[in-house]
């Protein structure tokens, strides 16, 4: 990192702590970012404070947003009577993108993986109950289409099935091994037209 | 951009018109971010403002410094008989990994390229003069190995005849064709070697 004036080498530094850039890339995104003007590299440093500032998790579902409870949770145009249940906030905004869904969403901030000591605990099933109670008609589990999202929909539907709902499980449209946060909108437009009940 | 709360939405906007970062990538990093602790973020918003406030250009080389003049211009270690030329401050970092210069520099900031109309007076060729003057020995133009480079090279060759101060090249033992920051060290160890006065 020697050879770079103080400031661009710390730059270089921080950029290549991010996924995915590494020391070249880093590299070429601080050399950019010097030649921009400097109002717009302060728009990009102040995107990322606000952004981590005032985006909090949402106390009912546990997806981001600025206010709490968030606007899925509120909204009044939405079908106060289904969740979909998703292992992160990236999943939230896939399932938005089909249009095809209007209901309410619970984040589950991961999925039960045995494998590397992800019990129930660890994730956020805990706040989904009292949701139910409230007078839900059907669960959808639309965790990811891998074993640990289908053991996390297992886990789920035996969880509930007391608390009379029905709990369905979006269909293997999906790619199995897959990530659902990459699907495009119209298989898992597809996926969420076929679910179906868990049965076990 | 729609489904994202505000500021996340911002902060995709502004990461995906970096170069080199799609939308994906975008969200991907924007996410990364988000889960990130607040300190952590705050550092790489803080590197980004500092690299771009704080980095200004030389006003002898054109060099990237914090200081005017630069270390380089005023360091009582370095060879101040030797002018290296070269179109960006990327390419001084490249040559001094190599280890194996140990004198001036002067950054052109581009190449004489009349495809894309670009003459003399588009880069800075002017505060180069002056500096021959006090008494430079050797002028050893690595402008990338292209043709703007070594049109550039050329140019600077006549440029320079009258003021008796040699002009070399470096050689091309680096790919011709190819992005002098992208060369390996010991290759452009070996080019700075080989360089040979400009003969035309």
């Amino acid at each position: 990192m020697k050879h770079y004036p103080g400031p661009v080498g710390r730059l270089i530094g921080e950029l290549s702590k991010l996924p995915g850039i590494g020391q070249k890339t880093a590299r070429r995104l601080s050399f950019y970012l010097l030649g921009r003007p400097k109002a717009e590299v302060k728009d990009l440093a102040d995107a990322i404070i606000d952004a981590r500032e005032k985006t909090k998790y949402c106390s009912v579902c546990n997806n981001l947003t600025e206010k709490d409870p968030c606007e899925y949770c509120t909204s009044e145009e939405r079908d106060q009577g289904t969740i979909c249940v998703v292992e992160s906030p990236k999943d939230v905004i896939a399932m938005e993108s089909t249009g095809e869904y209007n209901g309410l969403y619970h984040v589950l901030h991961g999925a039960i993986s045995p494998m590397d000591g992800i019990g129930p605990d660890e994730i956020k099933i805990k706040n989904l109950l009292p949701r139910i109670k409230e007078g839900i008609d059907e669960v959808i589990v639309a965790t990811d289409p891998n074993a640990e999202g289908d053991a996390t929909a297992m886990y789920l539907a035996k969880l509930l099935k007391p608390l009379d709902v029905e709990v369905t499980r979006i269909a293997h449209g999906l790619p199995v091994g897959g990530d659902l946060e990459f699907a495009d909108e119209i298989t898992l437009s597809k996926a969420l037209e076929g679910r179906r009940e868990i049965k076990y």
